[in-house]
């Protein structure tokens, strides 16, 4: 056993711990509290073994889970960044690469390497394995949301045109769960006005509720 | 996109939700407050990217992780059962064969079978892949009563030989894992005593910390 190995290895699991103390603003399917980032990224996962064979091309189902079960682990030093929250998004990218500095040079040097690389693949979304982690990240939130009715949306204000520059990228991961997204997950609420609606309208009487030409 | 088969992966996804409400024994690293099955599963997954090495033999990582999230999804309907809890553990396995019978079958007729087949597996605890997922079941709690001192164990009156009964098949998957896990998250509690000691007392002088042989 080479002692020092393991006892970073084991240095670095103990740390990750603390994404448990990061919470986000989306509420459980109860709509009474609010996940945090660890139950987050076990679901994102999960989802990704449910929905994988929806991904625009065939991805490589390990990768993106491990991506996804590190994604955010920056946040135990820089917090989480409230995806409509566009002041901390300016300084999100330093807070959270300075993070990475310190928690990934917790673990040997090649696993350091490792995880810091799918950590920045992630974040740099090109490739297919980093889309589709993304298309988690943002629909894990809006299944949430759709359960409790909308109810963050609704508390902070939201309207639809954040949602859908939020989801711009959803389609490059998957156009089949994008589709599916948008009808049964952001439609509902916004007919029931828990999702503000600040489309452009559209002149004439065919107005339809579903404008595809605008938003996808 | 076939409508019916999405439908019920998103139940499927947004029913695993309730993961979330399931509460575990094991304080989280501050001491504070007890964590939940979603979050073990995700911190059992991440250890899994980061220990995989030491498994007695070569794994299938993605398999292993697989089974790993969905490994405790049972307890939604069939509710946690504390490791040294010898009672409820008498109706554990039909309290969970019920639960796993109404929540696989969510699911389309193709990923029942595979989801059902991985938590199968993980119970009957025979493949490697298997092994090694209870190893991270065991040792990430582990970790966690060591970071507070053993606070759960001492709680509730723990003695060793539970832990080391618990811990009977962990070198079956990595030998490795436990020799470190026994050292480093065992032992301090058993000499601070957070962890009751009824090891049989070995007779003569030489007795050390360490009666390897009673234990491994």
């Amino acid at each position: 056993m080479d002692k020092e190995r393991i006892e970073k290895q084991f240095e670095f699991c103990l740390e990750a711990d603390k994404e448990k103390f990061i919470g986000r603003q989306t509420y459980l399917s109860d709509g009474v509290r609010k996940e945090n980032d660890a139950e987050h990224a076990w679901h994102m996962a999960l989802m990704t073994l449910i929905l994988s064979e929806y991904a625009n091309e065939e991805i490589d189902v390990l990768k993106t889970i491990s991506m996804i079960l590190i994604h955010d682990i920056v946040e135990i030093d820089a917090g989480d960044t409230y995806a409509y929250d566009e002041k901390g998004k300016e300084s999100q990218r330093d807070r959270e690469v300075k993070a990475a500095d310190r928690l990934f040079e917790i673990l040997p040097k090649d696993q350091q390497k490792k995880f810091r690389d799918l950590w920045e693949e992630f974040e740099a979304c090109e490739t297919k394995e980093a889309k589709f982690a993304r298309v988690m990240d943002n629909l894990q939130p809006l299944m949430l949301n759709h359960a409790t009715g909308g109810k963050s949306w609704e508390e902070r204000g939201i309207r639809v045109s954040q949602v859908l520059k939020r989801n711009q990228i959803t389609p490059e991961g998957s156009q089949t769960l994008w589709e599916y997204a948008f009808e049964n997950l952001i439609l509902p609420s916004l007919k029931t006005g828990a999702l503000k609606d600040d489309r452009e309208k559209v002149v004439g009487e065919d107005k339809t509720d579903e404008p595809e030409t605008n938003f996808r």
